[in-house]
């Protein structure tokens, strides 16, 4: 018998159930479409219109400036791996980086992912991109490629990292960047869904290592499972703070500052918009709590100051905006889903937060 | 003694040596910027503007076309581990995207990364930076962002993923997209540098497992030892291309079409851009073959037709271009310093890739 020939094949690489991957995934992208995405140009990179084709709704950026962020979902993928429901991780993936795009004032336009996984798996592949698709949805931006690497080198079966990767534009004179904040500003907090997607190293260390929890276990502080709560997928806030930022001229400066509240929580991501001399006051049981916090800080006995941290404690977004303003923002963002709270104010001090 | 409390760090997660790597990169990431990168606007977001600034050389886009592209390293990261050396696997991470950017005609104006790593490591963060920050920089394209995620649970000591995102621009009427192709097209082809960053899952086996050779193994038909050569960075076709197609007016449509050769060869790349009822014709012999392919092919005793799906053969790139200005790009391509042949033409029949 004549030696076989090494293929591609054999080394773990099918092009065929790739193939079969792209067809599951094609719908999901193709939802997220609109005309400003071109299509027919090949594969090798995705080509988005600038401006709308259509005159009527032209844009007509005079200085647009592009707004680019990338972040992954860490550790809350193991939890999906545990509950074995792979259609919202994709949801967090895109919520990381277009909350981050949402903090210049930016809108998020496209968006990319990178999937890394040990071997094809046409089936788990649709779910992650069905989530992916869920949450472009949610922002209003186009999912307009990604990378499907399947490395069985790295990783472990069952595990998988995702990466994602966002595009946005906003005119130059429109950028928020917290130089505007001034003495007598209103803090809003935007209410977050739970732990959103971080903290998960420490959230899993207390719950699955210290207390020996399962995914499946009821928990009647919560109301339901450990593993349908720590899935919960990370709130998008586009829509909700761009009704605003749409509502009021721009000139007005009504809104002053935008904050992501994403590792290193509420005292970490504050201070990243805020000018020399300005410091934010924030006010403890200015806002109600998720059931989740408490639990988690109860269970793993962990310090006040570094549940505040590690965990957004119940804000996953904060609004800097002007006083005069502030109870009718508060109004339109609670009224378009998103309960939200005065949380503090800013006063005369070296930039950083505080509690009061 | 009283209970430990646990922190974020005994989860595994340090944020002072986050800090150290974040000074690592910095020197690395600020030497690819120019003024079009607009610092000082907290960080949660990297902001690009579209527009220079100054008048002088105001490009002023007409229709800006954003053209966005990601990709990883795949198993070629594997090679490093094994060679303790990762200054260079970044400049892979950029051309893998940027050479798909280009095939649009559009030019690169931004990367972003993403790391994954099971432990925060600034010496090896800051080498990998370093060669991300090279590739931008033969690119001439700036390093604006990027995640490094601390994923204990996901990597094993030793190994990390990478993953690139890169933006470019190009104005929609400038677009190159295949269309223009016509029978009688010379097909052009940009040397590579060796395997550049595909097919490593097959190489590897038939080097490590089939053939049992280490990467200090010395290997006279290549000059060098095994793990130089398949850690040989990826040529990165950016300067050499625009040269071209800013030499002639646009209205030319003296290049026609664009295609980087990665994973599926010349003949699974080449047929993205063609147009129906064009076909390509690819002489055997017409260019070198770098003796790291005949050398894989016999060690692993792997059939042509394999060696060409899963290898780029020695031609990483390919330009169609109009027959009489075929020449003088070749010159103008080989003398940038990209060795560049005829190897094929364009004729009637299916679009596809056929051999003569």
């Amino acid at each position: 018998m004549a030696k076989k020939k090494l293929t591609y094949q054999d080394a773990g690489v099918d092009i065929g159930l790739y193939e079969q991957s792209l067809a599951g995934m094609l719908p999901f992208i193709k939802r997220t479409h609109t005309p400003r995405v071109l299509d027919g140009f090949g594969g090798f990179a995705a080509l988005f219109s600038l401006d709308y084709n259509c005159r009527l709704f032209a844009k007509n950026y005079r200085h647009p400036v592009l707004v680019t962020c990338n972040d992954g979902v860490g550790t809350k993928l193991k939890v999906a791996g545990l509950m074995n429901k792979h259609d919202t991780v994709g949801i967090d993936l895109v919520a990381m980086s277009v909350n981050d795009c949402l903090c210049t004032g930016g809108e998020p336009l496209m968006f990319l992912d990178y999937l890394a996984l040990p071997k094809d798996d046409p089936p788990l592949i649709k779910e992650i991109i069905k989530g992916i698709s869920a949450g472009c949805i949610q922002a209003d931006c186009a999912l307009v490629g990604g990378e499907t690497a399947i490395l069985p080198d790295f990783y472990q079966p069952g595990d998988y990292d995702l990466a994602g990767f966002c595009v946005g534009v906003v005119e130059r004179e429109h950028i928020i960047d917290g130089r505007a904040i001034q003495v007598g500003d209103v803090v809003l907090g935007l209410a977050s869904t739970g732990l959103h997607s971080n903290g998960y190293s420490l959230a899993r260390k207390i719950v699955f290592e210290h207390a020996g929890l399962k995914v499946t276990d009821h928990v009647p502080e919560l109301g339901r499972t450990v593993g349908e709560e720590l899935l919960e997928p990370t709130r998008i806030y586009v829509k909700a703070v761009h009704n605003v930022l749409d509502h009021y001229p721009i000139k007005k400066h009504v809104v002053r500052g935008l904050a992501h509240i994403t590792g290193e929580g509420l005292p970490g991501n504050i201070p990243r918009v805020l000018p020399p001399g300005k410091r934010v006051f924030l006010k403890r049981g200015s806002w109600p709590i998720p059931p989740v916090f408490p639990w988690l800080q109860k269970l793993g006995d962990i310090e006040q100051a570094e549940m505040d941290m590690v965990f957004n404690n119940g804000i996953g977004f904060v609004m800097i905006v002007s006083s005069y303003f502030a109870e009718s923002i508060q109004r339109q963002v609670t009224d378009g889903g998103v309960p939200t709270h005065v949380i503090g104010e800013v006063r005369d001090g070296e930039a950083d937060v505080e509690w009061y």
